[in-house]
């Protein structure tokens, strides 16, 4: 997906945001948003916005030596979801259709996303998304996809919501790998965050080889490039992911909430809708 | 007011609105925003934000060669207020509180902001303010000043708005003069928009002196200064005039629901609280 102008302002209060966090005080802050106000005039617009992410807390990285200053959030929310995953898991065991029950759970985790700043309330959010209904579901492809693919290749997007994450891999019954971010950016999955949510009893773990908060073919490891370009099924969660992906060819299911009015828009659905689609049916719909 | 860092990210959403209002194709609002981010830089946060909004919409006015890209909005606002006029007035007429009606009326006009964003349905908005408690209430001594004042000054705030003015305006019972922005400036109320909306029946209307989208005394024209140093009573209307005013040693009494976060938080309200203060009871308050 290209970078709209609607994304502009949005990267200065990430830059805003993102400061703050670090500890910077209000000049440090203001020096940031002086710095990266002026980035927007290298910005192609044909660039993913995570591209963009990825200039933006790189600077902030560099004007303010911390490597990762939403560590000690995202402990906090692997710990809270790891609170709920027995209640979660029950949910799932109980269920009609457990597979699709899972699939809105891993969703619900996405609302843990310190990038688009939204407020979030992990319980009562993931209750309110198991009583919603898809905007978009092709689950039948999903299905059928699943059963045909030998494994599954499984790109993470935040800490936390990986636990959620955890919840699905357990229904899916293939070998899954699950991909996260190389060095920590805003609140994304690492592999230590990943491990943490328990993710290593289930999944292979493995790098993207990038510091983008988003898969980005063009910027990610040849590693990662090979299981990519090989993989039967591909599983993306998230804004970010899908914001990278939505125009690249492989057999990829995006699993999101909309969170912004630009993917929203660009999705054909509303703000706060939540979507298990494959970019390839909704290429063809549109 | 301060410019608060958080006001940074907004300025460049209004750049971005106003430069589609004012007709420039997408690449030509890219490079407004690339002029914008680098003018960031040059910002003192110690004036206040409607300075900088000054700054902003003269450098669309520049680039855009389109002086008044508001004009229709404005226009059918007004159109749109004065058929709600008579109903309004009814509604006054019954009420128990003419006054406390009135300035209510007079707030809810305040909702026609096309600056802040946010949507409005002025029909909608004016019925639910009708029914809102004021979150600050200086009414007594809103009345004993009034009480007191041979005259008022009663600073316009929008277009649209200003029909709404009216309302109070009638009610308040001492010749009142109406000030509106010097030149067009997004939606804000221009002398041809207060003849428009039938101030002139009720009025004397005179000019800022000024192209800023509020009251900045140092930037206002000195036959204004006069005026303004002089008045009994002061009536400001929105937040724009707040932010410009909200130090400044005179009779003001601040009429206005608090639209944007950073607003609230300067007058210890939430967002979407409606307030008829002055300030001299604030500070003495906080």
């Amino acid at each position: 997906m290209k970078t709209y102008l609607d994304c502009i302002p949005c990267f200065m209060k990430q830059a805003l945001r993102a400061g703050r966090i670090s500890g910077m005080d209000e000049s440090g802050v203001k020096q940031l948003l002086d710095e990266v106000g002026c980035m927007i005039r290298d910005l192609p617009l044909e660039s993913t916005p995570p591209v963009t992410g990825d200039l933006i807390y790189g600077k902030i990285r560099q004007m303010t030596g911390v490597n990762d200053p939403y560590n000690e959030i995202k402990k906090e929310t692997i710990r809270e979801a790891l609170e709920l995953y027995p209640e979660l898991k029950n949910i799932v065991r109980k269920s009609d259709n457990r597979m699709l029950t899972a699939a809105k759970i891993a969703i619900a985790g996405n609302v843990i996303d310190l990038g688009v700043g939204n407020d979030f309330n992990i319980t009562r959010d993931v209750h309110a998304i198991l009583n919603q209904e898809f905007a978009i579901l092709h689950f039948e492809e999903f299905l059928e996809s699943l059963n045909k693919a030998e494994s599954v290749l499984y790109l993470g997007d935040n800490a936390g919501e990986s636990v959620f994450d955890k919840l699905l891999i357990e229904e899916l019954g293939k070998p899954v790998t699950y991909v996260v971010r190389d060095i920590p950016v805003i609140n994304d999955v690492t592999m230590e965050d990943a491990i943490d949510s328990g993710l290593d009893t289930v999944a292979e773990i493995i790098s993207s080889g990038s510091s983008a908060p988003a898969i980005i073919p063009g910027l990610c490891s040849d590693e990662f490039l090979d299981r990519f370009e090989s993989a039967e099924m591909i599983i993306s969660k998230g804004q970010g992911n899908y914001e990278g992906l939505s125009n690249v060819e492989r057999p990829i299911f995006v699993l999101l909430k909309a969170k912004c009015q630009v993917i929203a828009n660009d999705l054909g659905v509303d703000t706060g809708d939540i979507i298990l689609a494959t970019p390839r049916e909704l290429n063809r719909h549109q």
